[in-house]
């Protein structure tokens, strides 16, 4: 089968692979869709070490094509949405309430990282009964295959920015993750949600998915106006969605003595990510930094689902591309440069 | 009557001040034991800026002498123990859970701080209903005084520590306040506590307050042991206890993803608090930060009583000088010097 | 000053009093609009006992006329929102984060309880700077007084539910504080709402606030058909809107292991009420059973009125029927035979 | 191999069965250990419906015999703890954070009510990655064996209570469960512990474990005599251990408004089990009502061997009674019959 891989550090590409073996408790997959991802990008570039020859890929539906020995509730045919993050189920960190740390930090993390990823005609799912989701009818692949990694991340960092009812919110950053960390907010109840973003056509998009006020960090410091905006209080919950040192400081900077930072960005580079330790409250206001990694697993999937199924959000606007999956590297390219105001390329397989 | 003042920074000394006046919801009450707080040696050292005369102290128990007329559940001739915070218990912060920020951060701590403390004949109270507590019969004003912020404190680094039943914890420094996030982290079920401390005295209390293991850095890498000693695991919970950069990275060093690091330390230097970015999972492994301020307030305090009236622990070992109140400006020096291994040093009003 | 009072059990009439006097922590408010709630008519048909020349009424917003010498956030001619629950901030249950329980089991309801109540032209606030809240521009009265107790109580009953992020919830009850539930799991990311209701216009209301199912408890079993909603999983939170042990029973049977039973009603009558034992997992089935009462005080009030300022909802669609002041006799009729369709009758006073 | 079952309800005997098959995620165990849990006379009793044939037990350690293709942390030989509990991990339910809800309601019970339970010379282990612990050096059998179930379930109680460092605990009734919830309780950092229990054997362990009063409801009144206890107050949290609906009403009538109702006994007669309406706050006091079934899982099993390898507590107290495995008939008559003040029979198997 043809698979779109990272041939080494700085470099991708297409090889023949032979389809994935299925173990017990697993499943193959034939893709049907798939989505880009900028930590595809991270990743060629070096940002988890050297790979040779992985497939790429995280964000992906499809159908169904083989299941394990073990396996109870999937069968070939069913058309299924797979968790960018494939806990071990049975993991300490699992039975510890954090999954998608199995095995270790950021474990539950395979897909094109410790194991080939979901570019490809057909990819593996580990423990398939309890990370795959039957999408039900009614639910287009296009929009099934947000569930995955953006919608599921993004309101992570929602739901755990403990927002009051009628809270205030701020989100750094509004791409595709930011843009999802924006509607969760305002799916969770937020009264006030402040979006930080620069770019006119996040900012549009920004303002569909709930933002209140936007703040544009070319033009003003967000830190002093996120202060204006709530009467020099700040806010009852930041949210981080950049993974830049100078967001995060900016989140502490503008939560109030009792709130929650929520740290949802892949902090990239530098050996340290700097708390502001005034804004900080010299380390006794009460201030919670909390973070977390896309949760996966079936009830996920399935909860993401019901809120497309019920029209509680339409996560298609994120789509700005659409391509084959022969062109993917074309996609792939896309959101190296992020030209043409990409925010989601959409991988069409045949 | 006699105050123990901050004159200006760097210098202290006695003066005669007016007995305070008493407002309709507060209480003036006559000093009977104190303690000697390290924070006051930063205070005086500048930490939270210029005072002039102002009474330093915030750790006392003594005899009720006057209340308002809006005041209660207190009379005059009651015995009882002030919280070193006394916050505005209607205040945003404190209806949002956090009333040790009442106002602004760390709005909760007046003593020495915005209005006078409790090293002088009489000390005033506000919200006198709300912030003291009676002390029954059967327990000393000698042991109720460390109820006030050391216990408080030093549980309060455990209670949020987030500690599984039988789960593991780390905890750096032990001081009077990291002694008694020891002894918390035993009374809330730890199962193996690790100490990280180099002073004999301190490591032996340290044990006697609950310590399986003591990690001495001077002689061997805190981390590199922690690790070991958890099979590479690291711990559930890692408690700050001293208020150090190095210490804070240690802690976030040591915490398993899915653990909790609880931030007790005061942080008094240094613009940034550094996060170490690998260990902590690039910002994506479940691992949280919380701080806090000492809880004051009459449930804490009489939540703490309970432990001393039902023999829970024994917090007067941390006793290790005696001074009357007009000798206070010794213990000051002592706890400045940290000579003759002083822990606390109680101070005896005549 | 005019007032409407409950003269004896069952009976109810206009009479003259004296304005409230205005102790250091107090205001007295001058009402301009109102609501009449169902307790109110419970209250008059003795349900918490005997009271004399009572004044009525606990849901009201006003102008401040006056306040007493320790209130520093509010002067006369400010336009507030108090809540109908008015905590005693520094109580014993305030400082265990229960205001609500103020003193004693439901202590914080002072109106029309152990105090005079809002139905008349003058009221009085106890603890004023934590019990009010600046209504702010561009909201109107007739929006605001919803904030009192139908929005507080309703979306409380949501919030306790602990509904995950598009999760399944069922609602008992559509009356105002009912519909308030199912808007309030709505704003908190409920994935599936079903709400239980026979009467046409409340199942109208219901939809327009969020229900994505009704189900009419007088055409089909109200239990049978949300297993079957749910695959026979039941849902993750159910909601008490009535007080009745057949709907608390109900509640119950529909709640997935693991999951919440958040009640909110009132139940006024019989000496249990009563858990289906199989169905609750023969008490092992991690479900849980919350309960509240309506949440008061300032920030509270404030995060209500920035729902409505930032157009989260419009509790005005529950407003049946406007009456002046001095024909709340007959609005409080219309609650007591629920004629006329009534859900909410406003009370405007001149 | 030998094993000791339930042949129909009310008949009990030993009968000659295959040793179990083990599939490519199962270990089969060689038991050394047992205890006789007061649920096998229940489900002998017929508590859960006819069974036929099926072995008896729950509480066991072992060596590994054979572990399935998938076993990756355990090996033949391995001397290991299990669980009474066994959940399915990658279950809807375990994903939901209610591992003992696998399935169905109480669906990760399956020893001696879906399969084949312990009592025999080799037993099952579904997941046994997930579901065994090792057991450390320097802890016997005879202690580990507490871990599966009495510790377990019984801290549970006690950890579900929400108790406050300092707070006031009331456990009703003190049998090999309650008594571990006491220890959890005393564990947890409980101020006061008060235990209901009228033998005299387990008054006398119930101090042992941690009680500070006892309350002999043969000779007072424990609602009255708690309430006395707690001046009028209440506790903050009341662990119900004996699944019975008085205990349950007494639980309820001794709670604090705010307060939380755990209960960790099996209810297993009547239709319903009765809330006290008056004293739950009509509904609206903010009073909890947890429950919980013995937690599982290798991580729980780990930390509570860690209890026991540090010395946090000694759970052999409990042993009264010891047969070997070819009398277990007789121990499991003595648990029917409660003679000899037995409290837990251990079971030696050759």
């Amino acid at each position: 089968m043809k698979a779109f891989v990272m041939r080494r550090i700085g470099e991708v590409g297409f090889m023949e692979k032979d389809k994935p073996a299925c173990g017990p408790n697993d499943a193959v997959v034939r893709a049907t869709r798939g989505l880009v991802c900028t930590s595809d990008v991270h990743t060629v570039a070096g940002a988890i070490g050297e790979r040779t020859n992985l497939t790429l890929g995280h964000e992906a539906v499809g159908i169904v094509a083989e299941v394990g020995s073990e396996v109870k509730l999937f069968k070939p045919g069913d058309r299924v949405c797979v968790g960018a993050i494939t806990p071990i189920w049975g993991s300490d960190a699992a039975q510890r309430g954090f999954p998608s740390q199995s095995g270790q930090a950021l474990g539950g993390w395979m897909y094109a990282n410790v194991k080939d990823g979901t570019f490809a005609e057909y990819f593996h799912v580990n423990e398939a009964d309890a990370n795959m989701a039957l999408i039900p009818d009614g639910i287009s692949d296009d929009a099934a295959v947000y569930c995955t990694d953006m919608m599921s991340t993004g309101f992570a960092g929602a739901e755990n920015a403990n927002i009051p009812l009628g809270g205030t919110v701020a989100v750094f950053a509004q791409g595709p993750v930011g843009l999802m960390a924006t509607a969760g907010a305002r799916m969770l109840g937020a009264g006030l949600i402040i979006a930080v973003e620069a770019d006119p056509k996040r900012q549009e998009l920004s303002r569909y998915y709930g933002a209140d006020v936007i703040v544009d960090f070319t033009k003003e410091d967000p830190v002093k106006k996120i202060m204006e905006l709530t009467d020099g209080q700040g806010v009852d919950s930041a949210i981080e969605a950049l993974g830049a040192d100078i967001t995060f400081q900016q989140a502490v900077k503008v939560t109030k003595p009792g709130g929650t930072v929520s740290n949802i960005g892949y902090h990239g580079s530098g050996e340290f990510v700097h708390i502001p330790r005034l804004e900080w409250g010299v380390g006794m206001a009460n201030i919670t930094i909390v973070t977390d990694l896309c949760p996966g697993g079936r009830v996920r999937m399935e909860r993401m689902l019901r809120l497309l199924q019920n029209k509680r959000i339409d996560p298609t606007r994120l789509t700005t591309h659409v391509f084959p999956f022969d062109e993917v590297d074309k996609a792939f390219e896309l959101m190296k440069t992020k030209a043409d105001n990409i925010i989601k390329p959409l991988i069409v397989f045949s």
